[in-house]
């Protein structure tokens, strides 16, 4: 078992109608708001004009139109520059994990002089950050209860997780009724990208009988209730539960103590993504079984063996090459049952970038330090097999 | 699944040779230190000789002799008495859940004018505390990581549990080299503390399936390790796991959304300590699997027969009605073999006060409320089947 050192200052305020104790949330850390948010969902489901009917009396200022896969410029650069022209205090992100994910960033920019892009390659480090509120309509990326990022470049193709403790927000607000609007595709997309987060966690050298059961819980949790969130958006229950798994997803919450796993589908993802915008779920979805099949080894069998039988209740009596060969499937089959695109084709990715994606990954991702470690020609055999 | 408002600021620093970085944690909380401990363990294990070499330049007074099943009089009134006196900045409590309990009342009770049994009482709610810094030496109570503590009043019999946000430590310690020189019978007491603590959680009425398998993995991993524990003193990962399932106990993560289920057994077992000063954890296993007698029925099976395919691997084909009579046998059989006196008798209690006890803790434990409601006669019934 591995030192660590950890800690989670965030506040869940979690359930149904729990929005109205924003005013007194956020009222003792600033009256100044920058409130962020997306493309205008927050304002088809009521939540827009609620917020801004519980906060009379705040000083609003509004960051619309931040996207998916949130990007540098001009969302990060635009924040920073209202926040220093407003004197803003707080930053209240209402939406997804990308518009908390662009939040955060942009409150770390704002206590700082220079390019904020010096912060989030870690070329300065921050030395504040603005204190961040959120309403989360989206479950997916666990970025409610933790203290990273993932901002996208477009001039450069780069995707860059920025991790700072802090980054944690002060308060999260959870309400599982914000999801029911949420789509089939977003849905689905979230149930994978929260199983990878997971994944990434239990696939590592090191870890413990307790994470290896927390990990085995959260995957069962995730099929089940995401199954239920697909057939019946409005299904409190299983929105509920599905929301409390995803933000327990990179809080570390799940890994304490094991040796570090280096997260390699990410790292091959936020090339995807860079490259292609497409959506971080699906392209996860995609990747992780190829990257399975690719690590599987006499090393890793035993790993895949406990991963079968717990999570998918494979038969233990069978062989256990037999036993991964199938958890490994199941993990495929069960994206595929949500309706997620299997195929990079599928998502508008051809083989014309492979290996500058690859090379591109290989040099910024550090793979060669995850749990199997993984160099440019293992990278790109990954992806041609995603195709 | 029930709303939540939920937080914990607690920093934990585990692993080998982490107490390195006291001073660096301390420096900027406080200089005027109440390093407060128990008996003299951390005087055999050379650990008040560590903290006092680090701890050079800061200024130091001591509360020696807090006891187990800590008292109101004398530790928490002297240590409130010390705080005042010497302008005390910041406690350190170096021991196991009691040294922790105690040094919590008295962070509460520094910062109060009254007499500190109203906060414990909650007559007065406490507006500050104390900051507090722990190094844990034994795996138990979680109190490390909780806003809780315990403090009993022989001249009443009382056995009180004070929780307060207010109370959670600032940072804790924990370093599982120091449980090793933890006695048979005192590391076993902390295995039954931790999986009550957890059973507790699980027999709710309102769980879901994520934190039911968070309950069974620490059901799971408490077991293994902590035989291995009884059977290899030194084994540090056995060790290391243990004490963290130990701190996950009351930290409400697993049990975030749950419906409450007003911990019968814990209310039961304050009554015998505070009557007779027996160990916690002992209590605790003495009652359990007589509490889950009492209360198996029609209502109640469903949970039985997961607790005992989840956790004893019980044959899932049996009637539901034996999987559940194996599960409560197998939870006294587990305790039995890790050397915990399973009566009440070998405690030191006979039944000259039964009636009492279960009257003080009809009346105060608030057990009407609890998962499966206990009345006073239900109580003498578990008490009596515990002799």
């Amino acid at each position: 078992m591995q030192n660590f050192d950890y800690m989670t200052p965030t506040r869940l305020v979690f359930g149904k109608g729990v929005v109205e104790k924003l005013p007194a949330a956020l009222a003792p850390i600033g009256k100044k708001v920058l409130l962020t948010y997306g493309g205008g969902s927050i304002k088809r489901i009521g939540l827009y004009d609620k917020v801004l009917e519980l906060l009379k009396g705040f000083e609003i200022v509004e960051l619309p139109g931040i996207q998916p896969n949130p990007k540098y410029d001009p969302s990060v650069l635009d924040g920073v520059r209202l926040c220093k022209e407003h004197g803003i205090e707080v930053i209240l992100a209402v939406g997804g994990g990308s518009v908390l994910d662009c939040s955060k960033a942009i409150a770390a920019g704002a206590c700082y002089d220079g390019d904020p892009w010096d912060l989030i390659t870690y070329k300065v480090k921050a030395k504040a950050a603005l204190p961040i509120v959120d309403i989360i309509t989206l479950a997916a990326t666990g970025s409610e209860y933790d203290s990273g990022g993932v901002i996208s470049r477009t001039d450069t193709n780069d995707k860059i997780g920025y991790i700072d403790p802090l980054l944690y927000p002060a308060v999260s607000f959870l309400d599982p009724t914000y999801t029911f609007s949420v789509s089939r595709k977003q849905t689905a997309a979230g149930i994978a990208d929260a199983m990878n987060h997971t994944i990434e966690q239990y696939f590592a050298e090191d870890t413990t009988l307790l994470n290896d059961g927390f990990c085995e819980s959260m995957l069962r949790s995730l099929m089940v209730n995401g199954r239920k969130c697909l057939e019946n958006p409005e299904d409190y229950t299983a929105r509920a539960e599905m929301m409390l798994c995803c933000t327990y997803g990179c809080n570390d919450i799940l890994s304490l103590g094991n040796s570090p796993s280096g997260w390699p589908c990410h790292g091959i993802e936020h090339a995807l993504s860079g490259y292609y915008d497409i959506t971080h779920g699906e392209g996860l979805a995609i990747i992780t079984p190829r990257w399975m099949d690719h690590i599987l080894s006499g090393r890793t069998l035993g790993r895949f063996v406990k991963y079968g039988i717990n999570v998918f209740g494979i038969d233990p009596s069978l062989d256990p090459w037999e036993i991964a060969r199938k958890a490994i499937d199941a993990t495929y089959s069960f994206f595929e049952s949500i309706g997620i695109p299997m195929h990079l084709r599928e998502v508008g990715i051809d083989d014309s970038r492979i290996g500058e994606m690859a090379h591109h990954i290989a040099v910024n991702e550090g793979l060669e330090e995850a749990y199997v470690p993984l160099d440019e020609q293992a990278i790109k055999e990954i992806l041609i097999a995603s195709l």
